[in-house]
């Protein structure tokens, strides 16, 4: 593992790290900022996020303005990449499928199987990773955005008693009803769609073992919302769950990082209720 | 003059804006965020961000996380381009000379003479259009970062009574003692160096009529500290002139928006005790 930058920020460390991920079977770099705490040597809560179609590890950690409440709470927070990349890495020449785009699921079919495996990645090797190289404790929180947001939801869903929190800004909440899901779990997963629903939060929430409150933020002017986000349909799922969730749509917001930034205390004050 | 961007962000409106520049004789992009308080009508004062090389209008406005603070204190927040662009303006093949590297002067010489009057448009051009288009009041604030900070530092000592605070991240400040101002310097005002001091904010503080206050914030771990920046040299005209300076030295931090993003909330309280 070798670190590629380092960067003071607001009393801690903003630090990106690239390491050959054998799950992903290539190169993967992931940000990770260090707190003051940390920076100190306490052992600190980590809060991981998930970032969208087209973005890196560099996104969220240029454009969010995270690090400012990761300091105050003493959260570690670590980005990594939304895909395995690299040669040898199959891709297509589309935004929505391939590199950028891993959905953050184990895919099953050619010949993205043996590469696009963002889930263990994500929920595994990651954070024994994470846990075994800084000062971090076993107290998770995950949130994301959009197709992030997706993995967020589906990360905590699948894995009860990993996390202790979870949220997502503008999420795609029910990817086998949507465009973006559809294409790419009939490419990743294969057109039977019943292999669909363990990686679909709206299904996954109807018999979850684990009642985690999830916290959405939603832009109403959100170019996708209709088409591709639909988070009525994640709170029609939770209403019949009785799974606890706080739906937030906010007049005049669009799917941009300025949407994001603008929520992401409220999201931090959410996580630290679990961390 | 046309908007090209709008994203909700803090309650109140980041936007892009592009227009035909009279002054630069091209066309021109700028990003402003109106405050909640300007979305509402209310008329609010301007500060203005000038930006390092290689910059452009997008930089401040996605990476420096001047909104949060902007909304707060009720700042319209100017951010335009760091040169004039685009078909017919002079550039070069390299980052420090040309588009990107306007360094807030008015060249003299061909073939930069024509296009290349960033001071110009900064003090004049620009706040006469914000003035007149947006709920803006005549208080004015100017900061930047590295060549930027430059830009700010001399805009504000040129024009006494037109800027109410001033402030700078990391800023270039005796350009005509250092490579990257002299090789610019040299080009847009030719070799004669008594013509370079009116652009020098070493030079011009030993004779300001204005003693307005400066806050510089300075990472001990810039890259470009001892070679460009040398912010001893403003600290000694300064001490010499009687002219008001706060120097803040911070260990570990370096020349990137991560610094930049860390000291934000103080350069918003510093400009709020002119504006």
């Amino acid at each position: 593992m070798n670190r590629v930058e380092r960067h003071a920020s607001f009393g801690g460390r903003q630090e990106v790290w690239k390491h050959q991920s054998t799950t992903l079977g290539c190169e993967m770099k992931f940000g990770v900022y260090l707190p003051p705490a940390a920076v100190e040597g306490q052992r600190c809560p980590v809060l991981y996020y998930l970032a969208g179609l087209t973005c890196n590890e560099q996104t969220f950690i240029t454009k969010a303005g995270a690090q400012e409440h990761a300091a105050r709470h003493g959260f570690i927070l670590v980005a990594p990449d939304t895909s395995p990349r690299g040669p040898g890495v199959p891709n297509e020449d589309t935004y929505d499928l391939g590199e950028g785009a891993g959905f953050y699921l184990n895919a099953t079919q050619a010949p993205w199987a043996q590469h696009y495996r963002m889930a263990d990645y994500v929920a595994q090797e990651l954070p024994t990773l994470i846990e075994q190289n800084f000062p971090a404790t076993d107290a998770r929180g995950i949130f994301g955005h959009s197709m992030g947001g997706h993995g967020a939801l589906v990360t905590a869903l699948r894995n009860p008693g990993r996390y202790r929190s979870v949220s997502a800004f503008a999420p795609v909440v029910a990817p086998s009803q949507v465009p973006w899901g559809q294409k790419a779990f009939t490419a990743y997963l294969g057109a039977d769609v019943s292999a669909w629903k363990e990686w679909d939060a709206v299904e996954l929430v109807a018999t979850a073992q684990e009642r985690l409150p999830i916290l959405v933020d939603q832009g109403e002017t959100d170019e996708f919302l209709r088409k591709q986000l639909r988070p009525e349909l994640l709170e029609e799922a939770c209403n019949a769950a009785g799974h606890p969730l706080t739906l937030r749509r906010h007049a005049g917001y669009d799917h941009s990082y300025y949407f994001i930034a603008s929520f992401m205390a409220d999201h931090f004050a959410h996580h630290a209720r679990g961390l």
